[in-house]
Order: C-alpha cells, then sequence, then structure tokens
C-alpha cells in the first residue's frame, strides 16, 4: 500500500516535514510494510520555501538584510537543487510577522529587504525566481524593493525618495538606468492568489491597508499615493497598474512585478505542486493524507488541503484531511475530493496543550483514519 | 446500508438515545437513506434503566424514598415492555451522586431506599428484577435494603438495629419471619462487574469504603463489622459470604442478594444486550457505531463499547467508536472488535464547550468517520 503524507505546517506549531513525520508514525503503527512518501507542501505563503528546498534537495540561504521598519533583520532564501531557481518568501524580509502589533504602520513598511534577497540571489547566480507574496506588512507600491535592485525614483528636488507608503507621494519621476539589468535575462515566477487591483475600494490599501496597521484615513492616503505611482508607471511603461489584476498583491509589489520584470503570477499551490511533483508521486497511490492548523470554508480558496484534494481527485484517489481545528462551512470541500475532516485533538484541552502534544495527536488520528479505511466486514454478504 | 447505532450515555452531558440521535443525524447527512437502528446500551451502571425501558417500550415509575443520608429522594426504577421486569439502579435510591462529597460516610449511609424500590415494584406486580449496583454511596452488607423489606436484624436488647455502615456492628440475630414472602417467588439478577469478597483486604469496606468517604480507621472497623454480619449470615442460611466472589459488591449488598434471594450475578453490559437484543439488530448490520464519554483502558473491563464490539466481532461487523475524551491505553482494545476511536473534539475547547455542542460535535464526527469507511479509490489499477 502506498500512502502519500502532503501536510502543510500547523501554523505556530510543527512545520509541515514534521507534520507529515507525525503522520507516517501512525500510519505505520497500522501499515508497517506501507510504503510512505513525505512530501510537505505548502501554499505560497508560510512554509514554501522549506517545503520546495525539501522536496529539490537544494539549501537555505541567510541574509541580513532591511526589515520592513528600516532596521537589520534576518532572512533567508532557498537555492533548490536546480541551482539557478530560487525560492522567496517575501515575508522573510518585509513581513507582518517582523512587526509588533503597535508598530503596524503602512506610512513607514519598506519592500527594501526584499530586494536585497533578490539582489542576493541574482549574486548567487539565481535567475529563475519563485517569489511568495505573503504576508507583507507593506502597502509602499513595491518601491523599497525596486530601489534596494538600482531603480532611482525621484522627487521634485531630483532626489530619491525615502522608505515606507509615505514616501509614494513624493515620486515625480522613475529612472531605471541603473536597475539590475540582469533582471531582464531572469524570470519571475510570483505565488499569489490575490486578484485585487492596485487601486480603488478594492485596491491594497483599502483591502488590506487595515490588517497592517491603516486607519480609515491612512487607507485613502495610500490610495491616493499608489494611483499617483501607477500614472508615473503607466507613463513610463505603458502598463496600467491601476485596475490590473493582481497588482493589488502584498500593498502593491504584485504591480510592480509586473511593470519592471519579466513575471508571470499563479496560485501558490500550483507552484508547489508542481516544483514538489506532487502529482507523479500520487500516480500509483492508495491513498492521501494532507492537513493544516485550521481547516474551514477558506481552505476551498487555494489552500494546501484543496490543492493536494484536486490533484489527488483528477487521479482517483482518496484524500483524508487532519486539522487542528474544524471551523465552519467544511461541507463546501467534499465536491473538491477531499473524503473526510478529522480534528486531531482528542479531548477537550487547551490550544497551548494541543499544540505541544501534535505530534502525538497527528499520529494517533492518521492511525485511527486509516483503521476506519481499512475496516472491512469479515463476513461475506 | 444497515447502521446499527449502539452508544452509552455521554455522563453529565447527553443520555445513551440523545448520543444516539446525534449520531444518526450524522449519518443521515452522508446516507440518507440508510437504515438505521438505535439501541442505547448502558453497562449495568448509569443508564441502564433508561436503556432497558426504551428497548422493550416500558415506562418509568418515580416513587419517594428513604435516601442513603435517611432523608426522602426521588428516585425511580423502570417496568420492562413485558410488565413483569423491573429495572432498579440502585443509585437512584441509594448512590453516591446523592451526597455532596462532604456528607460522605459509610458508618451513616443506607441501602433502606433501594429496598422500598424493590418493595413497590413488588407491589406493582414486578416478580423479575434487574438490578444495577454500581454507584453506590453505602456499606452497609445491605442491611438497610433488607429491613426495608421485612427482615428483622436485632440488637442485644432484641430492638432493632438502625441505619448505616456503624449499626452493623449491632447486629445478634436475623429474623426472617415478615421478610417478604414475596422475593422467593421471584427471580433478581444482579448486574455487576464487581468480583470481590465480602471482607478482607480485598472486601468491599477496604476497596470500595474510600471512595464512600472511609478513613482507614473506618474501613477497618466497617471490615471487621461486616465479617460478624457475615458469620450471623452463614449461621442462618449456610452461606458463607467472607470470600465469596461478588459479595463485597456495592458495600456488601451483592452478598444480601446471595444469601437472602433467589437472585444470580452476570456482567451489566451482558444483560443489557440481552434485554436490548442488541446481536439480533446486529445480524445484517453494515457497521456499529457506539461510544461513551471518556475511552481508555478502563473500556476493556465491561464498559458498552466492549460489550458492543464483542457482539460485534461474533458477526464481522466493523465498530466504530466515538468518545468525548480519549485516554491512555486504547491499543488494548483492537483486539476485542473495535476497528477505530475517534474523539468528537474539533478544535481546542473547554470540557463545558465540549458537553454543550455535544450533538453537533457528535454528529459532525459520524459522518467524517463514515466518509472515510466510504472512501473508495476510483482509480483502476
Amino acid at each position: 500500500m502506498k500512502v502519500v503524507i502532503a501536510p502543510d505546517s500547523f501554523k505556530g506549531s510543527l512545520s509541515a516535514i514534521d507534520v507529515a513525520t507525525a503522520i507516517e508514525a501512525g500510519v505505520k503503527k497500522v501499515l508497517p510494510d506501507a510504503q510512505t512518501v513525505l512530501v510537505p507542501v505548502a501554499d505560497g505563503g508560510e512554509g514554501t520555501m522549506d517545503s520546495l528546498v525539501a522536496a529539490t534537495r537544494g539549501r537555505q540561504v541567510n541574509v541580513t538584510v532591511t526589515g520592513p521598519l528600516h532596521t537589520p533583520v534576518q532572512a533567508a532564501y532557498g537555492i533548490l537543487g536546480d541551482q539557478v531557481t530560487c525560492v522567496i518568501e517575501m515575508a522573510s524580509a518585509s513581513g507582518l510577522c517582523l512587526v509588533p502589533s503597535e508598530k503596524r504602520d503602512p506610512l513607514i513598511t519598506t519592500t527594501y529587504g526584499t530586494g536585497e534577497l533578490i539582489r542576493q540571489a541574482l549574486d548567487d547566480g539565481c535567475r529563475r525566481f519563485i517569489l511568495g507574496i505573503g504576508g507583507s506588512a507593506t502597502n509602499d507600491g513595491g518601491i523599497g524593493m525596486l530601489q534596494a535592485l538600482g531603480m532611482k525614483l525621484l522627487d521634485a528636488r531630483g532626489e530619491s525618495v525615502s522608505f515606507g507608503g509615505a514616501a509614494v507621494e513624493n515620486i515625480v519621476s522613475i529612472d531605471d538606468s541603473a536597475f539590475d539589468a540582469r533582471i531582464r535575462e531572469a524570470e519571475f515566477l510570483i505565488a499569489s492568489d490575490v486578484q485585487n487591483p492596485l487601486v480603488g475600494p478594492h485596491g491594497a490599501s483599502h483591502v488590506f491597508g487595515p490588517q497592517k496597521g491603516a486607519t480609515p484615513e491612512i487607507a485613502d492616503r495610500l490610495d491616493r499615493s499608489l494611483s499617483k505611482w501607477a500614472d508615473l508607471v503607466e507613463a513610463k511603461t505603458g502598463i496600467r497598474l491601476h485596475e490590473l489584476a493582481g497588482a493589488g498583491a502584498a500593498g502593491g509589489i504584485g504591480g510592480a512585478f509586473q511593470a519592471f520584470f519579466p513575471s508571470h503570477m499563479r496560485r501558490g499551490i500550483d507552484i508547489v505542486m508542481e516544483y514538489t511533483q506532487l502529482g507523479k508521486h500520487l500516480e500509483n497511490a492508495d491513498l492521501v493524507f494532507t492537513g493544516e492548523g485550521q481547516i474551514d470554508f477558506q481552505t476551498a480558496s487555494g489552500k494546501t488541503p484543496m490543492g493536494v484534494a484536486q490533484e489527488a481527485q483528477q487521479r482517483g484517489v482518496p484524500v483524508f484531511v487532519l486539522a487542528g481545528s474544524i471551523g465552519r462551512g467544511i461541507d463546501t470541500l467534499y465536491q473538491y475530493g477531499i473524503h473526510s475532516i478529522h480534528s486531531i485533538i482528542n479531548a477537550p484541552m487547551t490550544l497551548e496543550e494541543a499544540m505541544k502534544r501534535a505530534p502525538e495527536l497527528l499520529a494517533q488520528t492518521a492511525e485511527q483514519v486509516l483503521r476506519t479505511y481499512l475496516a472491512r466486514p469479515t463476513n461475506q454478504r
């Protein structure tokens, strides 16, 4: 029996590979001779680098860069096994996770560090990039990243503007003469599930600004700044970002990629599944375990269990989901190939206890699900 | 598809019939046309009366009797559909649940109310009795019950002794001339999993006395009293209760039944399964759901899921257990016919929340287990 184990991480508790290892222990308890294939998966967000590095036997490179608050942070990118593909999680350099709640302010936060990661990877010889842009703390239209890569964004006095969303409104001209030439030789795959335009009521500032610390007034100001920036970009490149789908991703960095980089956007989970070769692993599988920390109606919008289920469904392989918490609206998930959904919690307990005991609970639940699946009447009817 | 649903109650939360109804809702969500058979089961303890009354379409009779602390309590017994079989849970009249922790004292607590229930049922025409004797608050050797049924237990002055474990040591003679004659025409089936003798280190006082409030000194005193009582019983009846298996059940009431009643003891779960005709319902079943509030290694010693599994195993029917909490040592259970064990808890939560949401959680878990069982690969290999 071949069992594919393709979970996401359980955020705050276990990495995807740790989740997979725990599930494997439960499977082996029932079927010691089962063939298990562990494929840690991510959806383009947290864990994407780990997943792809593990799947391709690549390596991680640690770099100190400028953090979202302009102070140094320790970030990382991955170089995949092919030695030319670089995986960057933008959140590693410019993420909300790096900014304490009380300091969240998209007027200040910058994407500069993300640009530094790209520059370093170019130096390392990488010419293919996978960029996960979820979890950003920024709403700067990507100008920090552009500046880190040599783009000159000048104010009325002809000087480079500063950092953060507040600096965008000062830009009056774009000088790309020193923009890193290696970028034109490279290709950028942007992992994003966000289809929002750059500006307007569905734009970056109004939709995602508030979770990054913007008051309604600040969101208005940022939206006007990005609109002005989009005018400049249009004048420079002919590309109109204002209403462009995906340009509003990650505080407008999606638009910067679309205007200035040889790039295209894909759903994060699809990129991860391609690079982990999940489809190939599923080819002769008997069943799949997947999972994530919380499963609910949102899982349908491109989360890991959903992507895994869609791949498995095409191949007729049953999919069982393990989760820390089961939330509302899971009934919508069965149509996509998920067969059943199980919480690993085995008694009333706190979140803290559940996180501490997660490996044991995952193993126990995987074991029970497999026992149920294998149960067959022994009487002949 | 025929699904038998045979759970125990979830103590403090839902009765067995409510548990069964909730599970049925989950089953019907997956298989609206499934044939479901609801068999609320109990193991001879709490819920036994409800289970047998429901299974036989009997009725419940409410009676005010003397409680364990000599004050009136509202108790009940069941008359089964055959109109002659009475089910009594001793705990209803003489239970630990009727005594606040700080008032637990086996020198005081009496089985008198249990005798009153039997007398009332005899008046109602019952001649077959099923007595569940779990959960008693008493250690009086059953003398209260005997007195309620006309047995004279006299002290050195020729007067009837009082109530409670402390009165036992005062008995010097047994006068059965007024003992209710209808008892000899009746039969008493004692539902008990306890094999302890009446006295000694494995006897009632030392083993079960402490949980009823006995200090080590009180347990010693009670043990000596019961030994003296057993001497009197032996002189009167020729039956030697001292070392007799089961005589130590429920503070020695087990011995009283063995000495003075046409009685035999059986494992509670076996009696319940016989009267609910669980075996017959399982005959052409495709699978069984059972369950209890907490499942752990103790489940193997005659608890409901165990009894249900043993019946099902004989007929080759898969058994799935739903529980509020999964405790330690469940690995020992699979050999008895249990296929898998699932907690209904679907996220970190308190016991209080779990109890409040139990019907919904039961339904969801039953649904997921059934979905897993029904999952089949659709790929053709």
